[in-house]
């Protein structure tokens, strides 16, 4: 294929046909902006994240996943809401032209788009070094979203999937002679799920959630701060997989508390509807698991196997780490 | 004020309270996304567009200019859609914390997102070379919004303000004695007028619209070519400033072509409608020129006094300038 030279080359070559189609796409890719159909009743919902080589990942980073991870991280954030993903703008910035990166970024971020019926509206490619910004917009009825805020005291701390994994899988090191659990790892790491089933059926059901992108010891006080409320955690409930296990040891539960990248959702909800939770889990073939609950006394508390513990290591953040 | 050190810090510091405050806001900025109401009967117009150091801007560029132009870039698209621009989405990669640097970019960003009714929804920080990448939101009336592709042969092409100050204004040195053109130049560059209640206004009116990022050499073939068109151009009625003539000589009129970044508005009209587009130019006190028709033919024409003349300066792109 002939390597297009241009921003308006690059934009249709790799990116016009790269989502899903949607009807309510009025005008996607082509014109100064594009045109959608909200649809009555909806509230908008709106979230942007970016991912920079040499911070969010290593140069030479696999390209497949890095379009993944550019969406997953987006579709986190719409799932953390409650909310259905729809349209996502993608902005990228590279040092030179190469089609065959492009074609594997494409390749990544298209198959999760059209998983989630995302449509791509809108592109920008500039010269410069590596980093893709992706917006990404969702639509929920009116009144319905989750939000950080709405947790209350002795609503119960649930969490989905497992945790840690990510963080493990990152210190995988790629290629070479690798075991099943650290090639499972690292593809937690590099093809992270997005919780968006589960976030649009929490509605009506979860008091307040929010998805762990930094991790329980940073996204967790969040959570609880914003529903005026603290948090005690029993770290020995915290979800690990086999693989966690396996390979991480000792600190497979220091990983799923500060590891951060896991992209699960983390909700509260009253204690007498676990029974649905948990059938929600076993309908949606998602792993739920309850560790914890809100308490008035700010902040977070630690538990291990009844006793408080401390924990000294600093949450992920992604400006600092 | 105390140097924020995490994204959250400056999220919180420098741009939770950064634009308008609109009462269609739901959520802001602090939970995992914006909650946002869309306007009954409205279509959703969406645009991103970055700016890159070394690439858009140069080291050590004006702070305050890159928050204005950052947004007055994306601005500029929704203008072109004849859309009312509402929320907008900030990611700013930076190499460090800078409070004095944001301190100034915000208020850049924040006059004018102020000055257009535009909230500020959604923000991301991650450290990195220093990009600036924005998505805004507007809403226009469903089915009135302008696009490139609706122009007709015999159709007149007008543009607004004056072509080629913002090409001359990069050439001006920064600081140093510089006389009242050079300065007033520099500014056009720095601090670019989107056209948003021109385009509002042009709704009903016009019968296609872009707006003038790249350049008319590369911007009206997009227009024509969308509309199933060619175009001609008359040279001498390109609108130069006093500025500009004085300052770019022979050249004026070459930049005026080629020299990108005017963020001026490009629209077609059926001849019959000049005399009421003269008025809304009177009326916004924008100068609006006709400087050219579609043509049947294929391509672009360029006439000087009437004469047939080539012109070789390659157009301005965004990616391999």
């Amino acid at each position: 294929m002939p390597v297009p030279a241009t921003e308006t080359g690059v934009i249709e070559t790799f990116m016009r046909h790269l989502g899903a189609v949607r009807p309510d796409v009025v005008l996607g890719i082509g014109d100064d902006a594009a045109l959608l159909r909200p649809q009555p009743g909806c509230e908008l919902v709106q979230t942007t994240d970016a991912l920079v080589e040499g911070v969010h990942f290593l140069p030479h980073c696999v390209p497949r996943s890095l379009g993944h991870r550019a969406l997953a991280v987006n579709l986190s954030d719409i799932a953390a809401m409650g909310a259905s993903p729809a349209w996502a703008l993608l902005s990228l910035t590279m040092p030179k032209i190469d089609a065959a990166w492009l074609g594997e970024f494409a390749a990544g971020f298209g198959e999760l788009a059209r998983a989630h019926s995302v449509a791509l509206v809108g592109g920008n490619l500039s010269r410069g070094p590596l980093t893709i910004t992706v917006q990404l917009s969702g639509q929920v009825a009116a009144g319905t979203a989750l939000r950080r805020s709405g947790g209350r005291t002795g609503d119960e701390i649930w969490v989905s999937g497992t945790l840690g994994d990510a963080a493990l899988g990152r210190q995988s090191p790629a290629g070479g002679a690798q075991d099943e659990h650290a090639a499972w790892l690292r593809a937690r790491s590099e093809f992270p799920t997005p919780r968006v089933a589960l976030g649009e059926a929490l509605r009506g059901i979860a008091s307040a959630c929010i998805d762990l992108s930094d991790g329980l010891l940073a996204d967790l006080p969040r959570l609880a701060q914003a529903s005026g409320c603290g948090a005690e955690l029993h770290v020995e409930r915290l979800p690990l997989s086999a693989a966690a296990k396996a390979r991480g040891g000792e600190s497979a539960s220091e990983q799923a508390l500060a590891g951060g990248e896991d992209y699960e959702l983390c909700f509260t909800a009253p204690p007498e509807r676990a029974a649905l939770i948990a059938a929600l889990g076993t309908r949606l073939e998602v792993p739920l698991s309850r560790c914890g609950r809100l308490r008035a006394a700010a902040g977070l508390e630690l538990r291990r196997d009844g006793a408080v513990i401390r924990f000294s290591q600093s949450p992920f953040d992604h400006y600092v780490s």
